[in-house]
């Protein structure tokens, strides 16, 4: 379960990226995470651990930088042990935005899962402090995770893992890279086991911003699918086979792109408003 | 519209298949499409307009054979002048099925649109003679057919690509090689255009068996997504500029495998039995 909010409606926002956000251009999603952590005057941590290329962290860094952060740290966790750093902690305790970068979300769990960072991450963002994660950090966020799985548009008994991610929210389970890599079938399996969660599934340099008030904004170049099983008249999944196709009767989708929101409570979504912003 | 039936109930079954079905194994889809046919009595016509290979109508005609069949011919269209051949004509005229192999599906609809073939067709399944078609042979026996259209799971605008095909049924549109060439996107597409039409998105070697009185039966290896938009809530198509991912709030789906049937007037779905046939 996530941390209890010290106040209610302090919990800062949980920024979900279906991974490769736009980094050189106009920059919406980074841009807007930086504006939510305080713009010039945030303090913003780097997570780099899901990545096993040295250079994530530092770009990050610099991107931050770019866009008028003038405080951001990269903190650079390869080991379990590193985690009782008592200055990367420090550093937590007074972020404003923390960040996590892709790679592999197994590296996120298994070398913070437990330990006194991912209790200071779900801590401070009951607080206020945003997170944000992208690719294999947006998988990580959330209570349940999908640690790996084959793509296609089916639904297959076992063809997908879960884990225990982060658990900022219990509402949803995420998907990254979304319609790049056809993972339809792999989020309804996952969704399948237990219908009280719902989907995401995040195209590419596309966001989800959640709000404490459950509140889910779109935001950036693709869509967010997502798979509602509330509903469900039909599941076949505890009587499948491992590799069987899984009869799924009554589930419900919205497609939903740049300004439109979504109510984790009550299951709504709406469109963006037809008038769209001049600087579209 | 389809041609009307001469008697209530007389229509033969409509067959789409999403390509690549078994013709080696025990070609369980091939095998009912002739069972349905009359058995070892069935008179079949192979239509292999869609393909470019001369390989492909005789491979089917050997592949019924095997299966039993002692008249299959080979009808092989390949300009609209042929469409006049008066022997061709009759042997659909006593045909008690016709199958349309893969290809190009514009091949079949610019080759026999609006042809005494086409007439002929859709009259004799009105009378009860089985159609099946595989791949664009699948696309083309509906009404409102996919000619083209780009992969991904997000309904783009003007990603998808309509035209008139043999109209046997105008009550679902038609894609294939679902999953196996993420096509959600595309069909929804195709969906969003015009609610009224049921989205069947099949995968390879699976087949939707659609009856006279609109029951439809699930045979196969993979699985179909149906898609209903009867509900749909919103639709950004109308608004919407080439390229821009379309909100769709209120999709309906359902995944259906091998033993499951749907309703095309009711647009109900139920699940396999659970007690498996023991030749399975």
């Amino acid at each position: 379960m996530p941390s209890p909010q010290p106040t209610p409606g302090s919990r800062g926002y949980i920024i979900p990226i279906g991974g490769a956000e736009d980094k050189v251009n106009d920059r919406r999603i980074l841009q807007r995470f930086v504006d939510i952590c305080g713009g010039e005057d945030a303090r913003i941590v780097v997570i780099p651990t899901a990545s096993q290329l040295d250079t994530t962290g530092p770009r990050y860094k610099e991107i931050f930088h770019m866009l008028g952060v003038k405080q951001v740290d990269v903190l650079d966790y390869r080991e379990r042990k590193d985690t009782d750093n008592a200055e990367w902690l420090a550093l937590i305790e007074q972020a404003t935005g923390a960040f996590m970068t892709g790679g592999n979300q197994l590296r996120l769990s298994t070398v913070l899962g437990g330990t006194p960072v991912a209790r200071a991450i779900r801590r401070q963002n009951a607080a206020g402090m945003a997170v944000a994660g992208t690719s294999a950090g947006a998988a990580f966020v959330s209570e349940h995770m999908i640690a790996y799985g084959r793509s296609g548009a089916t639904p297959r008994a076992g063809r997908v893992s879960m884990a225990a991610g982060l658990g900022l929210t219990n509402r949803v389970i995420i998907d990254q890279h979304f319609r790049q890599r056809d993972r339809l079938g792999r989020l309804m399996t996952a969704l399948a086991y237990n219908p009280f969660v719902i989907g995401f599934g995040l195209d590419e340099d596309t966001a989800a911003f959640i709000r404490a008030d459950r509140q889910v904004e779109i935001v950036g170049a693709g869509a967010i699918t997502v798979v509602d099983v509330a509903d469900l008249e039909y599941s076949a999944m505890a009587d499948s086979r491992e590799g069987d196709a899984v009869d799924l009767i009554g589930v419900r989708l919205h497609v939903l792109s740049d300004g439109a929101t979504y109510n984790l409570d009550t299951r709504k979504a709406a469109p963006a408003p037809l008038e769209r912003p001049s600087e579209r």
